[in-house]
């Protein structure tokens, strides 16, 4: 547990998913399959509320997004979502799209790794959670569609008309949000949305592999280089400099980096400890 | 007609390239195919004049960009352009440069998607046309070439240093424009700068289609895409999310939305109304 | 010698790698092979402080960065810097974090293009003096490797979480930055990271050729390129347009501009002065 909580309880029960953490591993399922994940009011609630608790844990180095069955997530649910929030004022619908926009930010911000596990459609909203993870993980299966504009609404949603330009480039970004159109997981990776394009059958080693080594490494500097990447996509060359070298003063000051120093003179592997 | 037009009249005959304008979709031919569609002084002050009437006029939801004969364009002329330069004061030789530079400040920011069809060379400021388009739609003979340096100017212009790598990433930026060497268009669409590739003979048919599609579909979500994608590439995380958060409960107030959810419900294509 | 010099004088013996300018190329080879040309604390200093003189000597048009034997540069020297860090404050780490960082700082922003020829290992800090080169010409046997994690740092380092993914996007950043993990040079060129990949054996002569190209062309028109593609990525587009313009109404007033129409239009090659 952070050493910095006050009256505040953390929550005991997640119902909107389902959710584990085991050896600083924590998994979120979304289980909803057979609506492919659909995301409800009460899952984004979940998501938002979930993310802003995990730093203050203390026991998670690295979060997992999975979906049950066969997709990973197919967006808000065109019945819970799209047809409530037809009744909903101006006031509510911004409080709802500012509620999802959370999230993303929150998955950003949050000083944990998130890998993102891809077996089949993530669309709409759910594509956008893929992408705001730090890994996408995928099988040949796996596709993403940002069909925004399939629903009549713009193609930047939860701030994928940021995120996808800084992954994919303005022109294929252009192309995914302004058409909606899916793209497949070989494309997907090459063009940079992909990070690792794993056989079927695979998936599930191969999320558990770079969780536990993220769980298991120097979680600290883990932390800090996912800070730095999402801090400086919005910094100027000389602030980033300065920022990374008062992360490195830091950190050099840590367990950490004498354990390697330690290990590499005594020609043994570091026992890192995240600190 | 936009309801906000005062006293300034709409410009009735374009006169430094062809005009047209049917169902949504206006195209700019550039046609001067015996000088490879060069451009001079008065096709910049059109291009500029145009772009800026384009949102007012009311019947625009696509703008298609095009060159008459083998050439997209070759940029600027070298008789009536450069050697007409070396004859100006710093005064009007700056007055040059920001119109050109306010014909892709224009193309980024009017709120009506550009495809720019390419079956030839696309230099000097024809690169940084097609560049500033939403979709660049290419046939293999299809050539880019930021020749400016090869001329004695910076590889930076009308924008170019802003836009390229932000589509093909620096490094390959920085080779483009400082070299100022050609790329054809595989290997263009293979670094992002190609949206789609076609046969030679699919050219036309491609363009049309995509043309169609963008104006006979959800045009307000598509030009609120395009605001998006444009002014997320200047703002933070956080103001991209909460400007998404902003436009997504504003565009859910409006027709389209609700016409998707009647027509999914109703197990019907949608009738998009482009509100 | 710029005409803006006051007392200070230019250093005259770099002892810390080798140094030579001719013919307007100036190069710096890393010379510690038996080390894969590992940095000291002395290193960075003079490359630090080359590279701010670099601009006043007035002779120097192009800058190319080498490594003796087989690597590039295999980054901090584990012995004479991380385990002398170990013994520093806070104030001397932060001296010293910044002193690196001020290196990467002054390659982007010395109007002076940087080659940098890879031929093996580019590890840790090599890694990030590569990626702040304008030009990474490699042989099929380069590698890069931004190893910090692995020493218990931040993956961020002298400015890789800012120029990273402005080269590579920002999902394959994270995964080079946050795992560490060596990327081959092929792949590397398929993302976006080495410019151009030449055959082994090759490299000597395409890094001097691409520096007599530089040295040999219009000179002011390659810095004035490379000054935009730095100051771009921190500018706004309506801002990048304006300081477009004024750099071409600037450089059109110079002789290399002149000297383009006169041999265009006199059917010869242009005589590049530079200016």
């Amino acid at each position: 547990m952070s050493p910095f909580r006050g009256s505040a309880p953390l929550t005991g029960d997640w119902r909107n998913f389902r959710f584990s953490c085991a050896d600083g591993v924590a998994t979120v399922t979304l289980d909803r399959p057979d609506r492919l994940n659909a995301l409800t009011f009460d899952t984004y609630a979940d998501l938002r509320d979930l993310l802003a608790e995990l730093p203050h844990r203390g026991d998670v180095r690295v979060l997992v997004l999975r979906g049950a069955g066969r997709a990973f997530c197919s967006g808000g649910d065109v019945d819970e979502i799209i047809g409530e929030t037809l009744r909903l004022g101006q006031r509510e619908l911004l409080e709802f799209t500012r509620m999802t926009g959370e999230v993303v930010r929150a998955m950003r911000e949050c000083p944990v790794p998130v890998i993102a596990g891809l077996q089949g459609m993530a669309a709409g909203a759910g594509a956008v959670l893929a992408l705001a993870a730090d890994f996408r993980v995928a099988t040949p299966a796996a596709r993403f569609a940002f069909l925004f504009t399939k629903v009549g609404l713009s193609g930047g949603d939860m701030g994928a008309a940021y995120l996808l330009p800084r992954l994919v480039g303005l022109g294929r970004a252009t192309q995914l949000l302004m058409l909606g159109d899916p793209v497949g997981a070989e494309e997907a990776e090459r063009i940079g949305l992909v990070s690792t394009l794993v056989e079927d059958g695979e998936l599930d080693g191969a999320v558990d592999a770079l969780a536990r080594r993220l769980a298991t490494g120097p979680a600290h500097a883990y932390a800090q280089t996912k800070a730095l990447l999402t801090r400086e996509q919005d910094m100027s060359l000389s602030g980033a400099i300065e920022l990374e070298a008062m992360t490195q003063a830091l950190l050099m000051t840590g367990e950490d980096y004498a354990e390697f120093h330690a290990a590499f003179t005594g020609k043994r592997e570091p026992r890192w400890q995240g600190r």
